[in-house]
């Protein structure tokens, strides 16, 4: 019998599959799971046991929350990347390593299909088909979702029909958690014009006073909160468990997908926006502004690409090096300040912050030049705009 | 007797540089204070009289708030302009106006000196000087601050020596204040560890609550708050009004100064945050993801071009062009909630909205396309990164 | 009976498609040719007798070598666009206005559908389709050629057996002739390492000794040659036959398709690259640096979305905007050599060459700032790297 | 007594140097020449020579040929570096490089003090002056040239009155030569309007048949000619020994000045454009369209940083990052026809050209999609512009 590997969720959908492709299509169906930091060790075995129960013949939960940190989030920090200057690309990213994850257990365990439970819709089928296809052009993709779209009530008729009767209640709120933040849809998000309650969020808030912590970079990466040192997995894992009690970090991020049509979409993501806005500080004081200037157009582009599934296009190895590279003196901390809903920046320390060479003092009587200097200056770095008006001036 | 003009501010430096041009160098002094929002009718007034005191044979305050928005402000709007992702340029673009207005005076009234009271250690000299040598290469820049570096004692010493004895205090914090923000340096900004403390900031929080408003855009332009309608200089005015009593808008600003030393300091600008945050929300409704992308190139090297004195690179002219013409369709209106130090941007509403369109919809089934006309797509799409793949598999 | 609007070349695949749409789908076939300036008037008379001998209601020739230059041919001389760096876009952009006059001419005489002769395999097909789609989303495209995929003896069979027995021999190499360029395809274009053989090229060398001519711009356009005045689409046809006699302007693009594939084309465009070096070089004389780069990066784009069938997105009308803008003051003469096979860019003569300040003059003692400002400036300029070096250095 | 070391070139002026720095400063003067490519072993030795008997207490010769092709020739070939689309950057990288080295000896032999002899008009002062600042601010720069500002022969009556006489008659071209190409001013470059004739480049055309020859790259790099193997800068060496008899990389660069002035010169530079524009089309068989978007990108900001003496500035270092990891596949061969005064890239073979996939073909049936995956495409690539004219449609 041939083997087909389903991405598998838990969710009605990709139960749909399960049954589909055994009593459909006479497959020998293989689940699994890539977990991006979204599911818990309870979650994880009962979606193992559920799949399992629908006929799996082997269930895989896959942590890649290491390899997912080190081949994008890291890089996602070192280049600030907030999408539309707002959204840490928190679903988009997790969905390319999953799809990578999920084509190389198909390929370990010679599986001829590959089932995703996406629609025809959105981005996520994009991120899925161009993985699948490029890694392992051999292996056909089986999107029974979007071929046959199916209603909800379809679906649990069809699983009823095969024995199959857990409660599908479809929750108000479609969330998608991981590492890098959690996402929120609703029927808010399909319109313009209102913001998503409180209440959809994954979060409360829980603390109404302000709190000042201190976030450790090293050479780019989270290394340590306060008193406490971890790897950067842990680090964020542990900022996220801190601010979001405050309930910070939540936006809607408005884009372009894929496909050419604009999406609306809420999400939290406390340690993702504090991470990235401590970070962006720090490179401020030690990057010069050329360095930062050229890291936001690369970073930009990083984000976009892989946003679009296009993290296998080998110009993304390049822009990682240029990061790299970068981020040799982006070494210190950040003092941060927790408020409800928000945060501020209060300051940073480290060796290479740039204000701090005895060599000039902003602001202050100068040592480094005379007045004669900076007149100096002003004279030749005006030339040009002073030619152009010479020979364009008006008779 | 040779004529000097000398921007005038009112306080110590430009003080001793009135008593000095007219006793050492035995000049005419006209004086001119040129407003782009920070000084209200009854400081105008203070300013004359002490001009008139000092000597100045003549005294101008020139009002340039219209000239200000329609050559600068508006520009920063359509652009969504924040240095280094956080600064509303708010004195820097001043500068720039006020020197075109102080030139425009001295050549009307036939001076042959300007005379300004910047120290040579920062950017204004350079916006000062630079302007005046392109726009008036025949008039000869005086600069005695610059030039002699006295301490304010001396300078005390030197104007009471002439029967001037005003009380000249100095404030514990540098405030530069005008229609686009306030910025405010002190000695925490002279290092980069701390914060500016709440005292320092010109507004104070005076609202607990939170308040709901919808800001009206025509064009990219803003043109009322709510039910109050009117030109985007009074917009601008009324919504600091209401916003800054929220203390909105604060943020410390880390940058690259003109002359390559890094720079921190304190800012407060509540109208500007709100209304080019909500004007960019708007975009990514109406604009193409194109259009929003070379806006945000042009916009950003036009707010650097414009801080580091470069207004009138023709350069400037041409990204102008470029951003009226991409503003056709930003109408619409956008509503924003404000709280205690923060706010949120809630939704909007336009005719313009990309979202509206019966085409295309996100996250939902589809009409304008079938399932296999997505699996063609991304066939399709994929096919560099396949093709890359394919030749440079590894053995 | 429907109507279908047939964009008719003359040639063997759409001669079929007007025949397969009157026979097989039984609609009433109006065939248009746009002449982007590949025909002249005995061809154009040819085209018209063939369409109607096939069977065609009503044949237009519809000539929009005037739209065509205003509308694309203006801007990418505006913006010296070569994609790659090598190719004028010949024939992409022709393609364009081609399908935006088939479509206007389809929605005049109301009809149901149009069909073009496009493959499944290129670029073409997506300029046609996307142009169509856009501007008149209600009617339908017909692709036979693309649909079918018959071989040329296919084609030639169901012809004749609809009595039409032209002689259809196979050119040995595909020319596409427009008034910007005549690209060309062979058996070396589809593989990497041959150039195309002289021979294949549409102008032969006819002189050898050199020639010098001036080419006049105004605002940017291309307004004489030596003593010749005209229109710019007159100078452009009066060059290419002056420069042709050279056999200038011939070279092969490779670039990347919109499918993604790298695609390989020869091309001869004499007076496409004279103008847009001339152009360049004298702009290199009246505009800033930052124009030029700017103008560089947008104007790259700008080829690229024109080549990408995206001429409709409205970045391209912001786009336009700046290039207009920036071409105030591109006025003046080039002076160019033609010899076999090349020419040299000789210089330039302009009222507005910033080479002729009596401001600055390069190599030469310098009346506009002394030794020590010329110190002062190099110390001030240098502060960014001096103090990174100072802060960074090596223990 | 101490030491000065002065960068001499064997020329007048900083033979004056030499003799003022002995006889008005008393300083022990070390004379070095960097050889970048420049001098043969015959010049050298009479440079050594000459400078000992002006009073030189030691004259080092210092070749820095394979240090200069390390550092920055190396990544002017994997950016395809030219000026403004036109100039390789031949005597501006030099200088860089040139510079580094007198530091580097001033450092070891303890000076306390740099001399050079460029003026006060171009950019040679400002490479070297900063490179001498950043990397010894504890060293002090003397500029007799720059301050003295003396005539030809003033500086010849002085050298006389020290009893030296050599005959130094002024070239009627100024000629700098380096292994990256030789610049050429004269009295036509001062103006805009004149190439420089034939007689004023070093080398002149010897054959007037055509020759076929084959590059090799590796990783970028250029390691070979037709059957000749050797280390790149000889076989950049041995290029512009066969290239240069066609007379071939002539032009004449227009571009802005550090200081804000235009600037015009000759160069000719064979083995460099043939070098790069070879390279460049090996890149676009071997590299992604995003690969060849952001390495031309980058690479102008790496030619114009260099060439504006910022090679110091860490985004340098960032960029080289990049570059160099965007080499691993630019291995082949180029096929290239030298003509008098020009030449033609004939093709390219590679294993990693993108052109020999069996996946995609342009321009042929295709059997990895068919039409109706083309259609689908289509049909959701032309989303966006599509949803933009149905919503902003006019009524």
């Amino acid at each position: 019998m041939d083997k087909v590997v389903v991405a598998y969720s838990g969710g009605l959908d990709t139960s749909y599959c399960v049954k589909y492709l055994i009593h459909e299509k006479n497959l020998e169906v293989h689940t699994i799971l890539v977990n991006t930091g979204g599911f818990d060790s309870e979650e994880l075995i009962a979606v193992k046991e559920r799949a399992l129960e629908l006929g799996s013949s082997h269930h895989e939960n896959k942590d890649i929350l290491e390899e997912f940190y080190q081949k994008a989030v890291k890089y996602l920090i070192f280049g600030n990347v907030l999408k539309n200057n707002t959204y840490p690309l928190s679903v988009s990213a997790e969905r390319i390593f999953q799809a990578i994850a999920v084509v190389e257990y198909a390929k370990k365990i010679g599986a001829k299909y590959i089932a995703h439970g996406s629609t025809g819709a959105g981005n996520d089928q994009i991120r899925f088909d161009l993985i699948f296809q490029t890694m392992a052009p051999e292996i056909e993709i089986i999107t029974p979702i979007r071929d046959l779209q199916l209603s909800r009530q379809e679906e649990m008729d069809y699983l009823k029909s095969h024995g199959v009767d857990y409660s599908w209640e479809k929750a108000q709120y479609s969330v998608n958690k991981g590492l890098w933040g959690t996402s929120v849809g609703g029927s808010e998000t399909l319109t313009s014009e209102k913001p998503l309650p409180e209440s959809a969020y994954p979060s409360q808030l829980q603390k109404t006073d302000s709190q000042t912590i201190t976030l450790h970079f090293e050479k780019g990466q989270p290394i340590g909160i306060d008193d406490y040192k971890g790897n950067p997995v842990e680090v964020i894992q542990k900022l996220e468990e801190i601010a979001n009690q405050y309930a910070i970090g939540r936006d809607i991020h408005v884009g372009d997908t894929i496909i050419g049509i604009k999406g609306r979409v809420g999400f939290e993501a406390a340690a993702a926006l504090l991470i990235i806005k401590a970070h962006h500080l720090l490179e401020k004081h030690v990057l010069s502004k050329w360095q930062q200037y050229w890291k936001e157009q690369l970073a930009n582009w990083y984000g976009m690409l892989l946003h679009e599934a296009n993290y296998l296009d080998p110009v993304m190895r390049n822009i990682e090096s240029f990061l790299d590279d970068s981020q040799k003196q982006v070494t210190g901390k950040v003092f941060i300040t927790l408020k409800p809903y928000h945060f501020t920046l209060d300051g940073i320390k480290s060796d290479h912050d740039l204000m701090k060479s005895d060599f000039g003092q902003y602001g202050e009587m100068n040592k480094a030049w005379t007045a004669d200097d900076a007149k100096g200056f002003i004279k030749l770095y005006g030339n040009a705009n002073k030619i152009y008006h010479n020979v364009n001036k008006e008779a």
